[in-house]
């Protein structure tokens, strides 16, 4: 665990250089814009531990798989998201000698990525023979205008010198996770237009997107450089500016860079749309690019900040993990999802896993438009031809869908069987997010036009995925992973039947809501879909006669067939020198243990808490929470909202910590190669269903606080439905405000409020 | 199916050439002997398919592991048989045009592997430009000279010719399964001595084997070449020779050759050894070496030949199963052993698996010298450290020993959790080997000397793998992968855990029986292993408190936990659109369905077969045999014996032919990746074990044959401890020899019978 980040309610602040911990830097101060991001490399030259990354939203490349034995039904190829064009360098040398960290290791060194303002800061002073060069830096992906990144860097010397820089466009480019070490870019042109801009276009290989970037460079007025001139190589192209500093003047250089795709722009318009975003931005210039972008961050906080009282380590940690999450998606683009390290790194390929549905979904659902939730949804409905088309593959028949474990463009990315083929109840989270977003929004629309049609998919699928068996009497599910991943090929995976059978239930009952409602589009979706009639008897028959592993003794429903065999010993008595498990033990010892990776059992109890009681919540909690090692980021933030829900306030507050901080501390030793965004969800959570027992019943909002004990007051904005709510939980009480939208009614401790337009109420 | 191959009691005859089949046939005309082998690549250039191979036994290279993603525990390297120095090109043009026969089909062909010689031969006739050129072939690797390989090549064209040779030796060769596409060699020099010798030397990467290689040339008398030259590369060295050839005359070209490796010769005597050597065998001549070879080859088949009247095809292939043994070991060494393809492939890495102590030791107990089975286990013993190490490195402690699955140096060589950790029912084959050794034998002097030291390696790993299920009262064994393939990560697996009860038992009874005859010898091996007697006690209480998965209805014993939970389809219901279910299901739906890749319970019934009633054998034969895919070429001869053991005549004839002509016909589509030597030594099983029913049982041989109805006699020689016997079974009674040896007793049909030295009894 490293704690070198200062405690700041706004900020994340390093001071003091570390090369050693740069790469963890790199991935916490990244920035992005939804539509591109990058990790904070340094500007200037570093010759120290990088890992340098460029990422641009929705650009692709299908690696070639690489397995030690082949299985059949995997993936030949596998879409990974690409390191592209890096335009954050400038190459800088005083006196021919070049800034490189290091090379020279700082005097002070301050790194800060302003969260309030979305922006990357940098403050740093060097000595090169004698002269102490003072830098500044300013870096920002603009939210304003998705195209643009910007950089502002300063340097003020204390002598008199000779600052050269070298800046443009780089493509030669490489993923460091690829497979075979291919080099994924073709069809590289660089050029000039006149001023001068330098241009780069470039295309990847196989996928063939498109990519065309822009840079221009201004610099203060009074300091005319020496020298200029431009370098243009296959694969970069760039501008040299030989400047001479008198002691004690500053040279303000910036970079400005449009970086466009052919997502969004069509190839024939690269150059002239280029050119002329790049020259408004040069005209705008740098205070009011950076103007536009505080003003969209303020409106992001608007919707979904939160403020902690009494407690600046939380406070620090809920902000950064919700600035990172609108970093990586803002919602506009159906065709994009959230990597689970964002633009924040390489690993596991950039690509969208059940995390958005099971954690994303519910953020955006409370800190943004609906828009972008629904657009997470439509996304995995675009793709239900190509998770029909895997299902077929794996055997599958008549329109059952498989959703794919991992994937970017709806083929499956991943392979390994015990995942790729069995961990199939990321088939019922994508279900349960319709149901989730429904039940948050109210827009029902969204199923007649969309959702049933998944929905069907689904419940095809769960119902040819169980078999009868004549031995127990009941349908089981064989050979499957739970969400705990520590337990491979398993049968009846308690978490996995549950929710197959709730999809084939919710599947049915929607089809009957639909027959009543509207029944032309019934059967058009039945025209569609082939569906027959029998089909819904049969969902409705298999979800009632499915079988649920039990423990008649503990009365606990039990996370697998057998599991009652293993050596129950809790985690507790583990020796720390054997933890993470994973790290240290074989894996056919991981899985005959009973350590459980994430919530199993106890994720089915999140998702579906009203159909247990507290008691039963209590005692599930207690007899698997000691087994739990919590090995997946994505394991405390549920143990906390079910610990908060069951009174258990300190393990709710210990599992906070654990995930709200997870990349600042570095706990898993893995924040160099990204962090871990879609936990960042999760984190958000902990706090509005955790400690503030946020849940939606019947369209209405309740709330069910229970603030840790160490903090003064929580407040944080939530939109729902057409109202912007102010939740205020303090020691005495709970001030609700009712910012945006007509009156409403919300539900606190069971007891319903009024709170009329632009009004407020105390609960005390 | 592929059926090209002529029927013929001695020898492998192919008629005709066709481009398609000849990776299938170089793989079926393989030679070798024993210390090295080849793929029957031709001499002269061929540009069309081929798969080029030669190898020499214990030469390998840790080649880097390629996995998806990493498991702990799983090896970094892993050895693997090289192809090495190719000795048997002769690139041969006629009037400048090569001979090829991609490019010039043959008038005539005609290939033919003389097993009863261990020649491999060719005839054909080329049209070049006109000119009819009629050749003749013949190879072999000298059985009674392990480091010498010769060629003859004849040569008769119709027309006057010029004919041109270049023959040599390359060092330029590769693995097709090499994980990197590294070149697996280094330190390649090459030379002449005068005559001229063409000699080469290299060595492997990272392991260092040397290798030294020598070849020379000589025609026929009358004929002076016009020319002859030398050629000499970084990786090659071979001479040229010019011949001019009158029409109908005949050049008779050979090339001796010499291949040492540094496992058996000093590398400072390579040059001077190999010298004498090569020149000691062209001083011999071709005839000579050739009677040599016929000599070996009729000691060998005098002990192990088997001779079936009235069914030629069964003839041909039990002659080729044993003949290929015997070409890949000969068991003079116990650091060799037998890879699943010998010396006819590259595929599975040429390693050793449980094949070896499950299939090959019954095989050259009955065919060889004890010796030859006691180097196999010697081989075991050797490793025994290894093991230890490998059962450390996945958490056993204390001296347990965990063999690994494929393995050439006693280090794991495989590399998929569900087999490398989890298929661990293999440390029992290498226990049980060691009890069918000396039930055979008679030699309870090695159990002293070695066998108890593996015996308390492997008991320790059972005691340590099983666990105390509180809900069964009982001890179970979780996640394993029985010999089953198709089930992975199961619970309780039946054979797994009755042969860990079985291997915990035996060695306590060993114990037991040392502590009473051979106290001293007891003590220096507790030291040695730092065994306690509570250990022993251990022993005992888990085995006789081991869980079987068992189901009353059906009185059969489970296959594992959970297997009446599947659907019991019968292979007979599945389309044969459908199989192998391994090229056409996805790897979840195989493991979920009831499709049995092997005998897996059947397997310990064919173990232990004197602890289950005949009743009992017939109800499992028949309640596991219907969903039995045999999808391993281990799994039918196992089937054969059984069916013949409950008098299922039928089923044990299809089961035979399906084992002995495996490769012959091609049957699973892969024998052009080499031929399946290990379960060749079942085909030899189902014949001894099956059709004669011998059995050892109180050091007394016993016979309870069945001969197939369309058989009519087999008759085979076997040798049992100091007797070579000569069996006869005909339709009218069983004739036994005793051919070599003192007077003895057999058992047949229960009946005991003497037989006096040299006397034979018919027994009607």
């Amino acid at each position: 665990m490293k704690d070198y980040i200062k405690i700041h309610p706004w900020s994340i602040v390093e001071e003091g250089f570390d090369a050693s911990r740069n790469k963890v830097s790199e991935s916490l101060f990244s920035i992005g814009n939804g539509r591109m991001g990058q990790r904070a490399n340094f500007e200037e030259a570093f010759t120290g531990p990088t890992l340098k990354g460029s990422y641009i939203a929705g650009i692709y490349y299908p690696d070639k798989t690489r397995v030690g034995w082949w299985k059949n039904g995997y993936p030949e190829y596998f879409a990974k998201v690409l390191n592209s064009v890096s335009w954050n360098s400038l190459d800088i040398s005083v006196d021919g000698t070049p800034i490189d960290m290091a090379g020279t290791a700082p005097l002070h060194f301050r790194r800060e990525l302003d969260m309030k303002n979305g922006l990357l800061k940098r403050k740093f002073t060097v000595n090169i023979r004698g002269n102490f060069i003072h830098a500044e830096t300013e870096r920002f992906c603009s939210m304003h205008r998705k195209n643009l990144g910007v950089i502002r860097y300063s340097i003020t010397a204390e002598k008199d010198c000779t600052i050269t820089i070298s800046s443009g466009l780089n493509g030669d480019v490489r993923n460091q996770d690829a497979n075979y070490d291919e080099f994924f870019w073709e069809n590289t042109a660089t050029g000039f237009f006149e001023q001068p801009v330098a241009w780069l276009s470039q295309q990847t290989r196989k996928t063939n997107f498109g990519v065309y970037a822009l840079c221009r460079h201004k610099w203060n007025e009074g300091l005319a450089p020496l020298k200029t001139d431009t370098y243009k190589t296959d694969l970069s192209a760039g501008m040299g500016y030989t400047f001479a500093l008198k002691a004690g003047e500053t040279l303000t250089f910036e970079k400005y860079c449009i970086i466009l795709s052919d997502l969004y722009v069509n190839r024939n318009a690269f150059s002239q749309q280029g050119f002329q975003e790049i020259q408004d931005a040069y005209d705008a210039g740098f205070d009011t690019l950076k103007k536009e972008q505080t003003n969209a961050w303020e409106a992001i906080w608007k919707n979904c900040d939160i403020q902690i009282e009494g407690d600046d380590s939380a406070q620090q940690a809920i902000r950064f993990n919700i600035f990172q999450l609108f970093q990586t998606y803002t919602g506009d683009d159906a065709r994009l999802n959230i990597g689970p390290k964002g633009f924040t790194g390489e690993k596991y390929g950039g690509s969208t896993y059940w995390d958005t549905e099971a954690y994303c979904i519910p953020f955006y659902l409370g800190t943004a438009s609906p828009d972008v939730a629904r657009n997470l949804l439509l996304y995995r409905y675009h793709q239900l031809p190509r998770a029909i088309e895997n299902a077929e593959k794996l055997g599958f028949t008549h329109g059952a869908a498989l959703y794919p474990m991992v994937t970017m463009n709806g083929e499956e990315c991943h392979n390994e069987w015990e995942i790729t083929f069995e961990e199939i109840h990321r088939n019922g989270a994508i279900a349960y997010a319709i149901y989730d977003y429904i039940n948050y929004t109210g827009d029902e629309e969204y199923m007649i036009s969309h959702g049933l049609e998944v929905l069907i998919g689904i419940a095809r699928f769960w119902a040819q995925r169980v078999n009868w068996s004549n031995d127990k009497k009941k349908y089981v599910m064989l050979g499957v992973t739970g969400p705990n991943e520590f337990e491979n090929n398993v049968n009846n995976n308690w978490y996995t039947n549950y929710m197959a059978a709730w999809c084939m239930r919710y599947a049915a009952e929607q089809y009957e809501k639909l027959a009543k409602t509207n029944s032309s589009r019934l059967s058009e979706i039945r025209d569609k879909t082939k569906l027959d009639y029998s089909e819904i008897q049969n969902w409705i028959k298999i979800q009632s006669n499915m079988h649920f592993p039990y423990d008649a003794e503990r009365n606990v429903f039990l996370q697998q067939d057998g599991f009652l065999d293993k050596e129950l010993i809790p985690v507790s008595q583990l020796p720390a020198s054997q933890r993470p498990i994973v790290e240290h033990w074989s894996w056919d010892r991981i899985l005959r243990s009973c350590y459980i990776k994430q919530a199993d059992v106890l994720q089915g109890f999140y998702f579906f808490e009203d159909d247990f009681d507290i008691e039963s919540h209590r005692r599930h909690f207690d007899f698997y929470e000691p087994f739990t090692v919590h090995e997946s980021s994505l394991s405390p933030c549920i143990h906390s909202i079910l610990a908060n829900k069951i009174g258990n306030e300190e393990k709710a507050y210990e599992f906070y910590l654990r995930t709200a901080r997870l990349d600042l501390n570095d706990i898993n030793n893995d924040t160099c190669d990204g962090c871990h965004i879609t936990s960042m969800a999760g984190t958000w959570m902990t706090i509005s269903k955790g400690f503030a027992g946020i849940r939606i019943r019947n369209g209405k909002l309740h709330l069910d606080p229970a603030l840790p004990t160490n903090w003064n007051s929580m407040r944080f904005n939530l939109r729902f439905r057409e109202n912007l709510l102010g939740i205020n939980i303090g020691k005495k009480g709970i001030t609700v405000q009712n910012i945006e939208g007509s009156p409403t009614e919300i539900i606190c401790n069971t007891k319903p409020y009024a709170i009329s337009a632009a009004g407020e109420i105390f609960i005390p």
